[in-house]
């Protein structure tokens, strides 16, 4: 075993927030506190950017009271951040490490977030500095690959299930066709989601769910729409924001006239209720051309609420989010590591996940998708989903409601 | 006392569905369950739109624990309906009653509701047909007059609260303006409970605050915003779906060009997230000229979440939503009395209320503000606010957060 690396350490929250994220910061301060390697354990404000400033704020005499309570707040405690850095902003980083001897980085993020994870390490490796870099998983959208699932989608999972469990029941209420937008850019776990609570054998929604792993056309929506207004006299629907054509182009982008892009050349989906009130607009006139009908058609999109609502978290992702960046933490203490940790499941029932490094390189700017075999003829979700997502979602609150006779 | 009045009893449940109408169902249940003067119990499938069609459903036989499950269920369990009956639609509904033995009447609903009920009960009285009418208060707007508040607010309170304590820690996390778009078309009450996480001598936001009591002025709008992003570099805003210019006109309808308009004439305001993204274009444009920025803003519009979603609901919201509904039975059974159950503060420390019948004519068609006294500057809610709401809401989570220095 080498020597005992001795430096201090910085943790950083990058991307967008999660209800569990700050459960993986504190995870990797307990699991850095008190080791001889240690010196200070610094936080960095707004992530990367706060990094190349030396903005850093000192956590390592935080009470355990006070961390308790930071675990069980959403989004990110330090501050994230959008920016992407490329190899001269990474330079700026590993500069920042070399000048404050910081010898252990983590940092708690998505694909992208690994992905710079990986060039600061390779740049210390260039320079023969000793770092210890790990990628700490998050994501509500659950597109991590060689992930089971990742910290962050569960909670965000639970959101989306008991809003649409609830609004099933207001759209059984008043009957109409109600299409909820859900996050997920590229992946459509989240928006599959949606069906958890639905009960078998019954009227329960969501009745359609479009996921961006199938090609989304707009005359099969209508179609689609159409069959089960018909059927129920409602329809409760589930799209995710990130919806594309068959050549791929994102919906919300080929409806929107002023489309906004982020520092990651990204479509701006998350934060505007434009893609619903499209879809919307489409069902009044053309189904509404059909059917004679003035349709009564609403869009909720669910926005920010998914991954920063106060008060509806898995404790399931609660304690992954938490045992994730604890074994971050082990494993760059343990010896000449550097990696991501991925959870990875060994058994369905009982309910068993372990926690193993794996290479950033494996990780960094890579999406995983939904597997298309819960995908049910392009506008739906197979039952066969809940077994996967159940136990990262923990118990459910029980409903019930009257049945009429038709 | 008169002789015992014997015969059928209908529950109907009217308006926009809420997390607690359920409770006062079966409180109303409760209420009538084995008394000599009620023979079926039963529940009119879609309110009056049931009706008059008599589509009922019998519930005197349902189990306890049966009951129990429907009343922790979120919306309608009978059915809702929007239409406002006149004249016509009353007599229908009292013919009906006549042909069924009704003798009981309860209808849970806002101000519409005790409306509908109020003229059923003159046609009766007309008529010489002895029947018992009771309207049970309910709507998340809690714009009912001669109540202190009403159920179905209190939940619909907490679920924008923890909303906004998330959401200002993920704005604080990725800085930029952030708009909320929240229900509420006359009353102010559910916008102004964004302000109950909100902790003193912090930058916690909402920072701005536009309810529909104060005039809603562009260039103000954007006076207020530029100062709260100058003072934070961040800017949380709660707004009103029902904000109106100083003649009244709705800044959604001005906004919109083809408006929807409902059964009774109100302009569409749920269920679109257009107020919010024409705001943000709003301040893009107009804050943006000033600054030279590319702004970062985004708007979300919370929807039917606020009344539906399942598993934030307040205790106190629970029990006197069923406590409502009981009350009516009990003072419908007492003999020969009609009117509204009022929930009326007798002290905010302890807090209690009462349970109080109020005349029909006395709610009916009327609509309850936010006393103005709480509005400041015409863009904010003040700290007292949290006096008169805190305990209709009950505990918040607690959360915390790092502060960073400037």
């Amino acid at each position: 075993m080498s020597e005992l690396l001795k430096g201090n350490a910085v943790i950083g929250q990058s991307g967008g927030p999660t209800a569990v994220i700050n459960q993986s910061l504190v995870g990797v301060i307990e699991g850095l506190k008190g080791h001889p390697g240690v010196e200070k354990i610094y936080g960095a404000h707004h992530a990367v950017a706060g990094i190349v400033k030396g903005d850093f704020i000192e956590l390592q005499d935080c009470t355990e009271d006070f961390l308790n309570k930071i675990a069980n707040s959403p989004s990110s405690a330090l501050g994230s951040s959008r920016d992407k850095p490329d190899a001269a902003y990474c330079k700026r980083i590993f500069e920042a490490f070399e000048k404050n001897n910081v010898r252990y980085f983590f940092y708690a993020g998505g694909n992208d977030s690994s992905d710079t994870c990986r060039i600061v390490n390779e740049l210390a490796k260039e320079e023969g500095y000793e770092l210890r870099c790990f990628h700490v998983p998050k994501t509500v959208d659950n597109d991590l690959v060689l992930n089971d699932h990742t910290p962050g989608f569960g909670s965000a999972a639970k959101f989306v299930a008991q809003a649409f469990m609830g609004d099933n029941l207001d759209n059984r209420s008043l009957p109409g066709i109600k299409i909820n937008i859900i996050m997920g850019r590229h992946a459509g776990f989240l928006t599959a989601a949606s069906i958890l609570g639905r009960r078998e054998n019954t009227d329960d929604g969501p009745h359609l769910v479009y996921v961006p792993e199938a090609p989304f056309d707009e005359s099969k929506f209508i179609d689609d729409v159409e069959k089960v207004y018909k059927k129920f006299g409602r329809c409760l629907i589930a799209v995710s924001e990130g919806i594309s054509d068959k050549d791929g182009t994102a919906i919300a982008a080929k409806l929107q006239e002023n489309v906004e892009t982020d520092a990651h050349g990204n479509v701006q989906l998350s934060g505007s209720g434009a893609l619903g009130d499209l879809l919307s607009d489409l069902i009044k006139d053309k189904l509404g051309a059909r059917t004679g009908e003035k349709l009564r058609v609403r869009a909720d999109t669910f926005g920010y609420l998914q991954r920063s609502f106060v008060g509806c978290v898995s404790e399931v992702d609660q304690a992954e989010a938490r045992q994730a960046g604890r074994r971050a933490a082990e494993l760059a203490l343990s010896g000449d590591l550097d990696g991501s940790i991925a959870i990875q499941r060994v058994s369905d029932d009982p309910y068993k996940v372990e926690f193993n490094r794996i290479e950033l390189s494996d990780v960094a700017a890579k999406t995983q998708h939904l597997d298309t075999k819960y995908v049910v003829d392009g506008c739906n979700i197979c039952d066969s989903f809940k077994k996967y997502l159940a136990p990262i979602v923990g118990e459910l609150p029980e409903i019930a409601t009257f049945t009429f006779d038709k």
